[in-house]
């Protein structure tokens, strides 16, 4: 992450900002807020405003006048209750905005997820940083042989050096190629007195796909819990990963008591299917099961056996 | 309006919550945070919760590092533009809740925004207030004839007052017997020891319309504007046009600049078809033009002359 | 139902169309197409249009050139992996609309379901059908008493004749009512030559809630999964899931592949938490499991222990 | 546009099928159904679907039992009458399907109307096809002076051939190198026998901007027409004009009355602010007008005059 001097004293004022208010604060949460945490290589993800905290939740469940919390278990219990049971509207009532430096490809994933507010950075409008993503030697994959889009063992050695090399050596070409069109450096100076620049939103097209854009996203609670429980899975592409890891830990802060249930009955929670219920109720009564007798597909039984730590996978 | 001691207890109580915060607030929506502002004859709005101000759609049209205010005047001109050419996403970035008493007739028109986040007092799991909406008698008006979907004239004398007894008997008589239903009155008290009551998600469907329901409805401010747009409207039917006038006066507390900007593009402006254009322009250049050359319809020509405030209006 | 003989004559127009189309056709769904499928007393539902089958999905999945299907069984084997994986954005590529006829109490449940398109018979412009839902006998259920928004045992005798009698009388009073203010039949004839009626808008809220109500409903497979699965669990209300259950009957016909998937991993599947699946582990392993070393409180452990038909529960 | 043969015949067979529908169809939208329109240098628009026509809308704002239409000028009428008065759910009664080839750097744009179903071709999972977006020689604009998001004049000569070359040479070089990383041609070849090659997911962050990617998109009518009166607006990139142009034709022959209203109300038609709207009032009596006089901005004053064709601009 490089943040300039003057990003740096801008964000050091917005933490200075000491506020009176009646509404509801979420006191962990403050003392990270503006905070730019640091993701992949330049990325950050910082929380700019949230409305709203555990309390809000029940307030809205219950429809109630005041506070609308009772004692801490009462409503701990609630909001286990609503979880557990997919009651997800009172979820909507807590909102949080986040602002965030990503690279382009993790940026087309993020804003699948339309239940949000987007605020990008223009690219019609200024020249884009002059940032680019380059995977750590660990994090170099191979393609999967079994899941078609996962990653596999990782590529080491002279293959790796070669790869980092290409992406880092395309990404500077293109990039310096960009200011020469546009006739006009990243850090504002002219390039040619003499010439006119390509229109931004025509040289943008020759930047690679892992170079930054930043924006402003807002959500509620509940879809931002919809986008932790796909990004932060293991099934997700690890760049993305990285952003879901960081934002749980401002869930943990913001709204304590719904991050605890979200972890029990959504990261670490499971679904059963019909056919799969049957097969636990056989083994849980002793009876012999296997894929055979079991209606599953060997897929089915394999994912099954895997979510329950047996090792009984059919290849 | 009548809220229960307790009820009156609860929101004094919140209101002399005192936080302090990194957030941006809005002073003037501060002073009437929590307070049930009276609407109709039992109804109100209050203002239970906000996030960011007229800075925050700055800050997020330009997504700055920092405060993303410049000076107030800049700003202004900021959000003026973004205003007029429907630049919406920005104003997404701000975000206010409502908790709102009303009539079911009203709530059912509300609710057909669906860009909101909403919890309802649920009528399957508790008891419905005893309080139903009737009309002040300048507000009983008669059918429109010209519009189908409009008030006409006054309703007067001994018709006005036979049908808001008419009103008034079947919504108390109806209320009185879902509590018979229930074995039930509405303090709680059972009313035959040997008998069990109708479930309540039953006995609700004898209630009239115009029985008052509650909610917390939560919208970014871009959806509260038009939601205002189309309530606070002159089409629109008096009842809900009084939540959406009491909410206006929110809007001028909280984000002043958006206010000014969302009368005068908004609610004061109006639209041209390419047709209508044309018959200004060349009104404009002095030239004959009326409804035969117009190539409008009547209706579309007596719209058009209405709205410049001309009389030639053709039956 | 009742359906005046101008309706049944539209409707059998409407059935005897014959277009040739170069889309996909759901033939099992064709045969009913604009049939009026009773509900209840006085309801119905009705398909009448729909997009795509279960090629689309398969089609959209692969962001195929042509049909996307392969062999029949290739098809299927996706449609369920993207099922299980809630894979969601394939099923959102079919579309269905319905014409439903359904009391208010009733519709306003439905409509907390946002992400659906809605045309309701405009009660401002209209006058309301004379017809009113009246349970029948064998549902006439008293409160539970455990479950604060559930039914419990049946109402009997005279006490359910009294309800019914309730029922029926304060609909057939506040109907009559609403027409005396409106100074017209439901037939359109009017009462009182001399008098002017109240306006439209105002004189509904007389009705009471389980007056029957009518609209237009589209919404895409996606979102009618979802609403299926809220609303054809034994947990919704009887009424709304008396039309659930009929759209299950619509979701067969047109797509059948999917509603195989749709059963098996949402209708008959179910979930578990990290803790409820500890609980699951140890018992599959013969370890001694109870409530006390469950990690569970007792209302999540009475859950899980009838979800896997166990009769052990602690009250 | 480059179809492969295989694709050629797909599309073909999907032309040839011939179906019985029950259902209303659109005879001028089923003559081009599937066929791809080419856009740009590699790109298309095809219609892969549709539901309802003009007449679904009658048919939903009247909530009708049979087709909804009475006379074809009742119902012109009627759609106008929505279309004006900003009536908008009857349009949401009609859906439509696009297959579409695009470049990423438009995709990124498009995405953002969020009120739309979208399956991309996954470049996790597959090759991106070896195809980049490279603007005619008019279209190679200068950066706007006076628009920061806007193009100027064009750039000519050398510097335009330079340009050209650049984007070019850009393109194949990192696409090149995507291969080498990927150790797999575009065709599927392996490139050295001996090694693994990187994740997909991470090769493709060496791409640019303006290679193609491909998906199916999904929407209403309402929200077509609101992402066509953006992107066909003189002020959207000429890139993504290019799609909507094409898309506009499409909903010609879909919805010819619909097409009508929208053209004359939304994409000829302007807006007045409260205080434009004097301003033309003082004009159209012949009062003296100017700038000083307005209550308008130089900038909201020009825009103003700009709109009704006069000359009268202030710089």
């Amino acid at each position: 992450m490089t943040l300039s001097s003057q990003q740096k004293k801008e964000i050091a004022e917005q933490q200075t900002q000491k506020n009176t208010t009646k509404r509801v604060t979420s006191p962990e949460l403050e003392k990270i807020l503006y905070e730019a945490v640091s993701v992949l290589d330049h990325g950050f993800v910082r929380v700019v405003d949230y409305m709203g905290d555990d309390s809000s939740i029940v307030q809205a469940a219950r429809v109630s006048y005041g506070k609308g919390t009772k004692k801490v278990s009462t409503d701990s219990g609630l909001i286990k209750y609503l979880m557990r049971h997919r009651h997800s509207t009172p979820f909507e009532m807590c909102e949080i905005k986040y602002h965030v430096k990503l690279p382009i490809f993790v940026a087309r994933q993020w804003i699948r997820h339309r239940t949000a507010n987007v605020n990008e950075y223009s690219a019609r409008y200024s020249i884009l940083d002059k940032e680019f993503y380059l995977p750590l030697k660990e994090n170099l994959a191979a393609q999967s042989e079994s899941n078609r889009q996962g990653r596999g063992d990782l590529i080491n050695g002279k293959q790796a050096d070669n790869i980092l090399n290409i992406l880092k050596k395309d990404a500077e070409q293109t990039y310096s190629n960009y200011e020469l069109m546009l006739n006009e450096k990243y850090d504002g100076s002219k390039i040619d007195e003499d010439n006119k620049g390509l229109a931004r939103e025509l040289a943008r097209m020759n930047l690679t796909l892992n170079t930054y854009t930043q924006w402003y996203w807002k959500t509620d609670l509940l879809n931002l819990l919809n986008f932790l429980s796909l990004r932060a899975d293991s099934h997700a592409q690890y760049e993305i990963r990285a952003y879901a890891d960081v934002m749980i830990e401002s869930l943990k802060r913001w709204v304590p008591i719904t991050f605890d249930a979200f972890m029990d009955y959504r990261v670490g929670g499971m679904e059963l299917s019909a056919k799969g219920k049957i097969v636990i109720q056989k083994m849980l009564k002793g009876e012999k099961c296997d894929l055979e007798n079991s209606n599953l597909s060997k897929r089915e039984w394999n994912e099954l056996m895997e979510s329950f730590g047996f090792k009984e996978k059919i290849l």
